[in-house]
This record gives C-alpha cells, sequence and structure tokens, in this order.
C-alpha cells in the first residue's frame, strides 16, 4: 500500500499500514502551562490572575497572540470572553467550540481551567501543523471571569442579568466595569448572547478537582453532568447569657445545639448510596466570647448532587433532623434558601460516548462520572449539546498552589479532546 | 420601760419593748438606681456606662455628691477608686470596707455593681440617720473599671502590671489613659496598694447574675468563694478542599471534628457532680466559605470552679477525649493555655457565718453558693478578709438591658449587708 494517506498514515507494530492519528505535543502544553503561569501574581508572589485584574488582562494578551500565531480569527465578545474561529470546509453547518478560562482564584492554582485553555488551543496547532481542515468551522473560547460565577459563559447563555452585572467582583471592579476592561461592552451584552442550535457541540477539557480519578488510578474521566448546588443560611437560636453564672442544666447553648446539627448533616448526607455531597463550611457565632454563652450560631449549608430531586429529599431528611434537634433543646432551627442555587446540567449522551470512544482508542481507561465543581459547560448546556473531558489532578487538590497534573495526564486529555472534536466533526 | 433605747427601741407583736434594728430605706435605694440609670447611653440610648467614657465620668460625679452629702470624706485614688470616709470610735482598729462598682458593660443593665454600691452608700445614710458610729471607721469603695478585668481593685491589690495599664479598654483608652480620665494618677499606681491587714474586712453586695436563687425561691445568697477561670484556645486541623468535588469518604472536615468536640467538652463538664462550668463561646472557620470544606477550626474553651484542681482535672479529660477524636479523624487538635487566667477566691468563714446570721435575724431564707462572674472582691480577697452577699436577678439575667431585681430584694441585701458590718464592728 502506497503512502497515499499523506502524513497521516504509518506502520503499526504489526507491520501494517493504517491511518496515524495526528497528536499533541505534551511538551508544549507543559511549557505553556509554565509560561502562563507567570501572569498574574500578588505582593507576597501567590498565584494572582483574578479576572478583571492586570495578571488577568496580561495573562489574556498573551493567550491572544498565541491564537493569532495559530492563525485563528480572533475577536473580544461583549462579554469580554475571547474567540478564536477557525474556518471549516463547509460553511453551513454549525461551529464546534471548545475551551475554558484563565482567570484564577486568589491563590489559585496553574491547572484549573488553563489546561481546557491550552488543550484548546493545542487541538488548532496539531491540526494546522497536519493541514487538516474540518468540516465544521471551529471556535476556541476563553470565557471572562469563571471563578467569578461563570460571568461569560453566562453572558453567552443569556442568563447574566443587570443585577448581575452590578454585583462587586474578588477584583474589587463590578462585573461591569471588570468586562469594560477586558474589552467587552456591558452595555451591549445581550448581543453576544447565542441562540440554542447556533453552537453544534461545546466540549471543555478539565482537571477532576477531585481525587477519584487519581485513587482509582484511572486516566479520562467522562463527565455524565455537573453538579447542582442549593445554599441554605441555617440559624439556630438558643440564649445567650453568663458563662460563669448560668448552670449547665439551664442553658440553652446555640453552638452546642449546632454542633449536633453539623453531625446530622453529615449522617443524612452519608445515609444514601450516590455521590452526593453536604457541607457545612461557614459558621458565626453570637455574641462570640469566651466568656458568653452562645445565643445564636449562623451556619452556611450546601448540598451537590446531580439529581434536584435528591438534594431536594436530602434537605428535607436534615429538615426533619433539625426539628428533632430543636424540640429536644428547646431551641429554634430556621433556613433560608439562598438564591444563588444552579441548577444540574445533564452533558449529551452522544458527546459521552464519543469521549469514551476516543479514549479508548488511544488506550486510556475510563470512568463516567459526575463533575461537583461548576463549570463554563453548565452555562453553554442551556444553548448546546455539551461534554466535559476530565483528567486526574495529584490529591484531587484544587484552588491551591498546590494543584497540579502530570504532563502525561494532560497529554491524555488534550488528545482525546482532540479525538472527540474530530468526532463530533466526522458526525 | 422608759424610752431609754431612743429611736432605737419600739414595740413588737407581742407588745414588748424591744431594740429595733435600723433598716435601709428601700424606695431610695430604687430611686437611686433609676437616677444612676440616667447616666452613660449611646447613640441608640442604650445603656452605655463603660468604664472612662463621659458616661462613667458622670454617674461618678452624681455618686461623689451624694457620698459628701452623707458627710464622707471623699478622696479618688492613684487607681481612680472613689474610696469614702467615715471616722469610727476606735482609731488604732483597721477600716471595715464595702462597696462595688458603677461602670457597666455595653448595652448592661443597671443593678450589676450598682446595687453594691448604692447598698453601700445606703449603710451609711442609716447609720448617720440613726446618729450611730460604728467601732471601727468604714471605708465606701467604688471601684475603678470592674467590668473591664476588675481594674480598680487589682490596683488596690497591687496586681495592676504596667503591661496591664498599656492594655487598651473597651472605651478606647488605654488602662493608664483611663485611670487619668477618673482622676487617678497611673504613675503613682503602686502608691495606692493597701498591705494585707491593712483592711479589716471587705462585704460586697450583689445581684447574683445567675438563677439559681430565684428558681429556688431563696432571698440571699452567702457566697462561698469566686469560681477560678481559665481560657485556652483550641485548634481544629483538618484539611480544607473543594466542597463539590472532594467525596464525603475523602474528607478531613475540621468543623465535623470541631463539633464532635463542643459535644464532648459538655460531657465531660457534665460527667461530674458539683457547681462547674465549662463553655465554648467562640468559633472561627477557615476558610469559611459555603463551597469550601473547612480546613481549620478554632474554638474558646473556658472552665470556672471553685476549685482550681477540679478544673485541672475536668481539663485533663478534655484533652483525652479531644485526642481520641483526633485519632479516629486523622485531625489534629491542639489547646493553647491563656495568660488570662484567674485563681478560685475563696472568701472569710466567719463573715459567711456572719451573713447568715444576719440575714436569718431579718427572717430572710439563705443559700451557701459559689459565684460563676468575677468580682473586685476576688481581688480583695489578696489583701483582706472577704464576704459577698448575693440578692435574686429575675430570670437569672445580667450583662443585658433585661437585668431586673426586684426593690424587695434589693432592700432584703441592703439590710443584711447593714447587720453584717454592725456584726463585724461587733467583732
Amino acid at each position: 500500500m502506497a503512502m497515499s494517506f499523506s502524513a497521516f498514515s504509518t506502520i503499526d507494530w504489526n507491520g501494517k499500514y493504517f491511518f496515524a492519528r495526528p497528536a499533541v505535543n505534551g511538551q508544549r502544553i507543559e511549557n505553556r502551562i509554565a509560561e502562563l503561569a507567570k501572569f498574574g501574581k500578588d505582593a507576597q508572589g501567590r498565584g494572582y490572575r483574578v479576572a478583571y485584574t492586570p495578571g488577568d488582562i496580561e495573562g489574556r494578551s498573551w493567550f491572544i497572540s498565541l491564537m493569532k500565531n495559530a492563525g485563528l480569527e480572533v475577536s473580544i465578545d461583549f462579554a469580554g470572553n475571547i474567540i478564536g474561529k477557525r474556518k471549516g470546509k463547509n460553511a453551513s453547518l454549525k461551529p464546534i467550540a471548545f475551551g475554558s478560562h484563565i482567570d484564577m482564584v486568589p491563590d489559585g492554582g496553574n491547572y484549573d481551567g488553563t489546561l481546557g485553555s491550552i488543550g484548546a488551543l493545542e487541538v488548532i496547532e496539531v491540526l494546522n501543523e497536519n493541514k487538516l481542515t474540518t468540516n465544521h468551522s471551529l471556535e476556541v473560547i476563553i470565557f471572562a471571569n469563571e471563578e467569578g460565577g461563570t460571568i461569560g459563559s453566562m453572558a453567552l447563555a443569556g442568563n447574566l442579568t443587570a443585577d448581575g452585572l452590578k454585583q462587586v467582583s474578588q477584583s474589587g471592579l463590578t462585573q461591569a466595569e471588570g468586562i469594560k476592561a477586558l474589552g467587552g461592552d456591558p452595555t451591549r451584552i445581550t448581543e453576544c448572547i447565542r441562540k440554542k442550535g447556533d453552537i453544534h457541540a461545546f466540549v471543555e477539557l478539565h482537571i477532576e478537582q477531585g481525587g477519584i480519578l487519581e485513587k482509582e488510578n484511572l486516566q479520562i474521566g467522562v463527565v455524565e453532568g455537573i453538579v447542582g448546588i442549593v445554599h441554605w443560611e441555617v440559624t439556630v437560636e438558643g440564649f445567650a447569657n453568663h458563662a460563669g453564672t448560668t448552670p449547665m442544666n439551664m442553658r440553652k447553648d446555640a453552638l452546642l445545639v449546632a454542633s449536633q446539627f453539623v453531625i446530622a448533616v453529615n449522617e443524612v448526607i452519608n445515609s444514601v448510596q450516590g455521590n452526593q455531597v453536604g457541607t457545612i463550611g461557614k459558621i458565626a457565632v453570637q455574641p462570640g466570647a469566651y466568656n458568653v454563652i452562645p445565643g445564636k450560631v449562623i451556619l452556611g449549608l450546601e448540598i451537590r448532587d446531580l439529581s434536584a430531586e435528591k438534594i431536594e429529599m436530602l434537605f428535607s431528611e436534615i429538615e426533619k433532623r433539625a426539628a428533632t434537634i430543636a424540640n429536644e433543646t428547646q431551641t429554634k432551627i430556621s433556613f433560608v434558601r439562598q438564591a444563588n442555587a444552579s441548577k444540574p446540567a445533564l452533558t449529551d449522551k452522544t458527546l459521552q460516548q464519543k469521549i469514551d470512544a476516543s479514549a479508548k482508542n488511544l488506550g486510556l481507561t475510563t470512568k463516567f462520572m459526575q463533575s461537583g465543581a461548576g463549570h463554563d459547560s453548565q452555562e453553554m448546556a442551556f444553548i448546546a449539546p455539551v461534554a466535559m473531558i476530565f483528567v486526574p489532578s495529584v490529591g484531587g487538590i484544587s484552588h491551591s498552589p498546590k494543584e497540579f497534573t502530570k504532563t502525561a495526564d494532560m497529554t491524555n486529555g488534550a488528545n482525546v479532546l482532540l479525538q472527540t472534536i474530530l468526532s463530533i466533526d466526522r458526525g
């Protein structure tokens, strides 16, 4: 058989010709991760590429120049998202989009978001190097302010409200001011909305941010969905009194009752099978002195699951346990559901299969799993079929300078992204 | 029998002459409590006669004028304590001292300290009205800044250090600046120290600040001692992680562990007989967000008891429980003992008996009990035999605008104070 398949044919270990797959350059990914990490440091030298800050803006400029060097037609939409377009063969087909974000939380790590961004660019580089043109046009999207509430993708999906724009971000700027600093135009924000069907598919490569893949020694996570999140402010009301003069049997200690509640929440979450998580991450006590029995405790309760019904079921159990505790201790426990709930977002089953098949074709092990963290894909799911590819993060650590993903895993993830895009493009 | 006993003889219900006891004027006490309550209000009209503030200084001026009207020889010592002297018959005898304080905590009540101060002045008024001169000279002492750490009595007992003077008080002034504002002289603070034996006895009338007398329907508390207080800062170290991506079985949630610890402390304190109290009144969690598993929790533990040994025994049990919890949860729990511990102060047994006898002679019911709160008497115990008389406070509420003691109870307390002083004076 002649070399009729151009640069894409090679000889396998059995001596047979076959289509060689185009493959990403892991070293280039690693180098670019390291280069991007230099942008955005605070006075102590910690990672501070927080959305809308000078470090974020400098990092974006660097990224845009790489995109342009890779031949992408780059623009910034009214929400401050960076869009890099590569024309396909068939102008009547809707674009395939992929990407992530390059902003970070304060004192954050170098992989969350950046792997998906640099991985998306790497796909373009490989297509260029292999002189491949897809049928669909391609769009690399680097979303604005993911860590501050998936602001860019929310705008794109039409979910960013006028109130949302007034919100003050971590940078100190309002979202509107921040978007302007990125080159967007908050006054025209609705003009960047993509309608349902405008995008053929959206795929995001991301570090897992949990320890599951690492623990189970697996290489690729096929994300079935992104969990919904509900927050409640929980108030425990006892009676503040003098800690010296009030006998133990005459107390209504709100912190003692809150402690029973914290344990009860943990028991309820663990009482059923599944991947649900429940956390009390906030606590404040009033008045809060060594010598005063706590009169009031305010807690922050969060429940996440892929099923909104399960979240409600768990919360209902927690309410029952709280009522029992309050009754036994003659205190009051009340709940206020917070307005920022996010609904579970399921990924597209066909795209899941394409990721799984692409990974297996590359000889990689896979696991279907949920995303416990929120992502831009969650917003994109409002307007397009979405999929997410996870790769292991060491120790499951994220939002921390200790965040780390091995080059081999990043390379695997980017190769799966590439093959998945090609698979989607083939249809 | 002629009226040879002057104003002090009267006829009892059996028609027999006997010595009538001089008695306090309850209405005058109530009126003065109300008058003093007008001094020191914050912008919201709440009680704010905090030591060293203008309200405190105005209240003191008003009190000094009453003392002078009552014929006392008034001075302010170098620590800012108000001293009102009344000469006795025998100049070789050491003075009997009694009094309390008129400063309050922010948003405090009208009885804590003020009853003992106005009650002490009432004793002088009654002696004047009955033209009685005691053998010992008498001293009414109104201590400076009791609520901010028994500063005035501490100075008098020689326990106020140079570092203590630099401490910033609730008023915003350092103790030194505050003392100066009261007319004291912090540079000469050691000159106001009273040596052991300088004062024959010190007696303090005070509201109970607990609900025990009210609950048991008793009129007078004979205080056996003032509890010792030890504070520990307790740190629970788990591991902060993403609340969405970290499965329940991979967490080291410091707040969950801290909750177990709070319950364990309560169990240990309740595990032995006695009046000991243990409180966790402070809690702070790091990082403290809905979506982050708590990595570190810092708690404030306080234990009070009349026995220093019992406090140590209870703490040792708490340490054991903490070690077990930390071991089971693979976390770390550590303790830092705070420097501000106060030792238990026992009152004088002879004086206790005099209070008990005086109360019973007046037909009042009594209970021997501990003081769970700190008082100036605690400092005075370093240099003189001390005693405290408690009267019921409604609901056991103190350090609150809801603090209330009935006029009948105040009257009982002041009569017991009067009779106790006379009993001590008789020897």
